[in-house]
């Protein structure tokens, strides 16, 4: 995640009910004698969890439960992101970067950003990654071509279903990608396969993405710290600075480039199809961000 | 596993019941857009799966279930791995090597090589880097030292509460490690601790080691293939050629140093504590040999 020679002090942070489980966990990593896993420590205490730390992130959220409303979910995750954004603002090294990955993760980030106000609020991301790299694979199946060809796919907006997985942009082989498949594939089958990709794998396996979400965890991280791969882009949500027509402050996913200043550039390609498939998915962030906003 | 650069073909063999589950990992493994895997194959047909492959991960075993002797847990597994074996026998490329990692793993891969006459018996091997791996990891704690200086601990035998890890030629820090530690805590902490850590993984977690004997399969075929760092060696059940007064053919764990004829190379160090431990993991070996011997 951040290069074969950089060791890692790693500090997990879990409920007091799972702190058995966590022993296991951190038995196994020990177990794994990895070359670049330098120290572990189990904790209960997000002040002992964050102290220091340079990278957070925050993977664990509330599943929504039988009967649960959208609403009350927004609430319950808050009060999580409230607390850890809280504690990275007292205890974290200031140049900590945070990638919130539980869901709503976008929000969640919002959450944990507004309870860090001496941090600066570019460090709050959330992984709409696993988006992106689902795009590629659906785009990569399509035209045939090997991964490394398949490049540019933007993810825009939230991790969800209102996403927009954008191929106006990107080029397969060199090639624009929506010169090589049909617009009706583009519009009718990648994205809402795109969009619903999660779903889809909760009705084949039983149970939530798990090892591609790590995965992609792992790729946000290494790509922010050690720079996006030349000729090419991640997406990545990230704070709005207002491009697009996207309310400021907003955590608003965009493709990103290397150079956090790249992140937003506007008038790349043809928009004539982005503005209602974008608005959609901004629409649904600032209902969120509305339904916690007593928290922000 | 193979390189940053080695494009891999995957085969996933499951049993028709799982073939829902089993699309739902091929999803994830796609959505992963891991740049070096090529193409994903799922079947329920050995003869498919195992298709001119040059690596063969047998993972899959039948866990003991309530009520189950020892004896029945062996047979039951001897149908699968028979099975396998002669499928890799009649369809496997012919430089196949093979990698058993499903309990109990030595006697299994003895029961697939034994049905695969045709390949040779060293491309035979079963998983005992783990049991390597946990050797390390309470070295590294107990000594204080940082993972990397800690080297050449050996297990010995079969991957089972029977096993020898042994810490006479290791090293911390190029000091021999049993100059460093008490002689009681190699005998009465070490060595049991090893033995005994998938009881305790499971106690601590509620199910089996599962993460760190993945990274340990990784690491067994990594250092297989690409060779084992300088300076050090692994663990590996290999077919014993007689050193140590190990029966030949049985499938025990020797050190093993990157080319294959170093494997056994008899005579290191002192010996004196190592026969009676050996010959306890020897003796349950020969135990299992017999419980399957109409199979082999």
């Amino acid at each position: 995640m951040l290069g074969v020679d950089q060791p890692v002090n790693l500090n997990l942070l879990e409920i007091p009910a799972a702190s058995a489980a966590v022993q296991g966990v951190v038995m196994e990593l020990n177990d794994c004698a990895f070359a670049t896993l330098n120290r572990i420590t189990a904790t209960s205490d997000a002040n002992e969890g964050f102290k220091d730390c340079n990278f957070a992130m925050l993977v664990g959220a509330r599943p929504r439960g039988p009967g649960m409303e959208r609403k009350d979910l927004l609430l319950e995750n808050a009060k999580i992101f409230s607390a850890q954004g809280k504690a990275l603002d007292a205890v974290a090294s200031r140049d900590v970067r945070v990638l919130v990955v539980g869901n709503p993760a976008n929000t969640n980030s919002l959450i944990a950003q507004h309870n860090a106000p001496s941090l600066p609020r570019n460090r709050f991301t959330a992984m709409t990654r696993l988006d992106h790299n689902r795009g590629l694979a659906q785009l990569k199946e399509k035209s045939g071509a090997a991964l490394e060809q398949v490049k540019k796919v933007i993810i825009w907006g939230n991790h969800s279903a209102t996403q927009y997985p954008d191929l106006h942009h990107a080029t397969v082989g060199g090639k624009p990608a929506l010169s090589l498949v049909d617009s009706s594939w583009f519009k009718d089958s990648f994205i809402p396969t795109v969009q619903q990709r999660g779903a889809a794998i909760i009705k084949a396996r039983g149970t939530s993405s798990a090892a591609s979400a790590a995965a992609a965890a792992l790729d946000h991280v290494h790509d922010w710290m050690l720079g996006t791969p030349p000729g090419d882009w991640v997406s990545m949500g990230v704070s709005s600075d207002g491009s697009y027509g996207i309310p400021e402050g907003v955590i608003y996913s965009y493709r990103y480039l290397q150079e956090r200043r790249l992140q937003h550039r506007a008038g790349i390609g043809d928009q004539r199809f982005q503005p209602r498939k974008m608005q959609a998915t901004q629409r649904e962030l600032l209902e969120e961000r509305d339904g916690v906003k007593d928290l922000i």
